[in-house]
């Protein structure tokens, strides 16, 4: 009996056993949701097909017990703050028991219970899944760094440090959005001539990157690092970030402080988290380093995050033009990435952030950086598809694109699929430029 | 009648007419604060002398009515974030009304009811004055940055866009603590020869950094710029912050993204949020510009903020090591800079941080940058004074310091004052070394 057909792998609910679908019985991501029209607060739900689990409706039916019904109570409140507080056995047993509740023989009583608590996935706003107490950005992949080093630094493109410290620097929490939400183009300073003083004005280099969010689960107090193996343990589960960029605005100021106000006017997110314990059946080794890179430091090594630290995840990145939307025209892919190519893991960064003591809090997120991988339809900015502006996109309207214009659309998708295992996908994350 | 003997100058709180005292009539600072001992949770208060007011004690005794009512049932929670969303009209009125309760001439009743509701600062703990969403660090000092830029980039030091854009980034929330806490020693990642490769272990450059911090009212929606006026109003008060540095970790971390885990361990924030209303006597123009430096860009220039944006706020640090405080030798006074000497107005550094569209919300806050003047006795930090560690601190107690060894107190003290003029105090922000 393979997948599709077992009904401990298949779900009551027919949507979800669709091999396209980014939420299959196996995936049952996290979320928070508000029915549109509905007067009531934020409720926290689980994806399955195109329908949406209300974990507190369950609650109420008694279909939780034990550690799962703790679990559910702390899915009573408007985030998932408090669910990612409790740690790795209690996310376990929740996901059992939703296991249960949704296969397909799933006990009667169980499928009229759940059912009288299923909500369209079409009739909901979904909202930011976790109050965020702080964000902080990496900058994981080689060979983003790389591609941006060289046109930022060309005689200096991969600084001595790369190798040995995962880069991450903190981004701004009050300005993370949900999928969907509009993207103003921000003002900021800006200098062409290198001669003539900076002027203000909105940007003219707007660009997305696409990267992949993890969200902190327990956490640490202040002053107590992580090991990799605790940090591993300590990731609640995943999500897809666009991290708005502002290119022109960046280059005159991120010296030699860092990026600022080039990043913090927006970052979108994808509204389902995708648990770790999901995206398990998809974890590869960490990424192979050239011969003659340097092993990381002891606090970064672990034999066991070496050789299952990776994540096979695609990451597609889709553009829709306004003149293409109002005449029906698809929307073009313009990168396929795959987040195995990191330099280092999510473990490695998240016990890199706490080496120092530094406390990380129940929904803090970390994000990857740009995902970019080796070849050119792999980078996941339009800065490096377009070599800063010099190799223009072509669209399919016959548009051309250096960097977005007004009413471009921006969507990534993220998806795990292999032969035999059943498609684990991460929502989209979308947003356009107004 | 001056300011000593005039009722409506002093308090019936004795200890607030002592010409030292930090707290005044005169300054009404806010804080949030526990009573040893005690089994109740924090509650508002506003220091006066030795002593401290009960908010939600006088609103319990009817001491407020309207606005100052409004404000007072704001201080009801255990953070002034609710107090700084409000906007300065109710500052205004509860200031007025605290100022009424407390004078000299008060009422009889007025002095009964809040007497009751009298705390003696000795027999509290001081606790954080907020709950701080984000956190953001400047560079406003040009001395600073160019002392710190010569050792850095001797080639280089102070940036092209240093004089048109208020650098600054984002720090991290979660490690902000209130004055007192014990500071750790952190590990990082430093390499100490160019042809080695990095270790990882204890800091052995650790450093404090003088700052200013000030926390944002109400704030502004997502994609709505503040002007300077606007950024002006937007600040609720002033608090002393140390920003402790690890100096090894961060000369190897920082590019490209900027300091990270060389600051995020901790930085530490005195208790009571002076108002800007307390410290509007001591306003005096922004730092007059160099013959030859630009002007401020439009967004950032204000001929209000220009004429009264700087503050004549002196900040002292002091340093015992263990072996002085065993030896009951005083602590020795480092440097002593001046707020004034801000190349950046607090109100650019809003106005900037908010001039892309990104959302400010009540209680954050946004630090000065090391506070350093242009002789060398005001210099912020221990790297400036001792020029990275080539220029040794002699101590009174024989010992010499390069940067802080463990038993080291740093203790931070900020105060106007002015012939004719109560002196106004920011308290002090104090740790040590462990």
């Amino acid at each position: 009996m393979n997948e599709t057909h077992d009904p401990k792998l298949t779900s009551w609910i027919e949507s979800a056993n669709d091999a396209s679908t980014d939420f299959p019985l196996q995936n049952l991501p996290y979320g928070v949701f508000r029915q549109h029209g509905s007067n009531e607060g934020p409720r926290v739900g689980v994806a399955i097909g195109d329908k949406i689990l209300d974990i507190a409706g369950c609650e109420a039916e008694g279909l939780f017990a034990g550690a799962a019904s703790t679990a559910a109570l702390a899915c009573l409140g408007e985030s998932l703050n408090e669910l990612m507080a409790l740690g790795s056995d209690h996310w376990s047993a929740l996901r059992k028991r939703l296991h249960e509740i949704l296969r397909s023989d799933a006990p009667e009583g169980f499928q009229q219970r759940a059912g009288r608590n299923m909500v369209a996935q079409a009739e909901v706003e979904m909202l930011m899944p976790a109050h965020i107490g702080d964000y902080t950005d990496f900058y994981a992949s080689i060979y983003h760094a790389m591609n941006v080093g060289s046109m930022f630094r060309p005689d200096n493109p991969l600084l001595p440090n790369y190798k040995y410290v995962p880069i991450g620097y903190h981004g701004r929490a009050s300005s993370i959005v949900a999928s969907g939400a509009p993207v103003k183009r921000p003002c900021g300073q800006t200098r062409d001539d290198a001669n003539q003083p900076p002027s203000f004005g909105p940007t003219k280099r707007l660009d997305y990157e696409a990267e992949v969010g993890f969200f902190i689960g327990p956490g640490n107090l202040l002053g107590s690092p992580l090991s990799v193996e605790e940090a591993a343990r300590n990731i609640f589960g995943f999500c897809l970030v666009n991290d708005w960029s502002a290119r022109d605005v960046q280059t005159w100021e991120y010296q030699p402080l860092g990026p600022f106000l080039a990043k913090n006017f927006m970052t979108t997110i994808s509204p389902w988290v995708v648990t770790g314990e999901a995206l398990a059946p998809y974890r590869v080794a960490a990424f192979a380093r050239n011969e003659g890179d340097p092993s990381p430091l002891d606090y970064l090594n672990s034999e066991h995050d070496q050789r299952g630290g990776g994540l096979d995840l695609n990451i597609e990145v889709w553009l829709a033009s306004r003149k293409m939307r109002d005449a029906d025209v698809p929307a073009v892919r313009l990168s396929l990435g795959n987040f195995r190519d990191m330099y280092w893991t999510t473990a490695q960064m998240v016990a890199h952030h706490a080496s120092n003591g530094c406390n990380l809090r129940p929904g803090d997120l970390l994000a990857s950086g740009t995902v970019s991988g080796n070849t050119k339809d792999a980078r996941g900015s339009m800065l490096e598809l377009t070599w800063r502006g010099t190799e223009p996109l072509q669209l399919p309207s016959g548009e051309t694109r250096k960097f977005l214009e007004d009413g471009d659309e921006v969507t990534m998708r993220g998806y795990c699929e292999r032969e035999g295992l059943r498609r684990i996908g991460l929502g989209e994350c979308r947003g356009a430029v107004v």
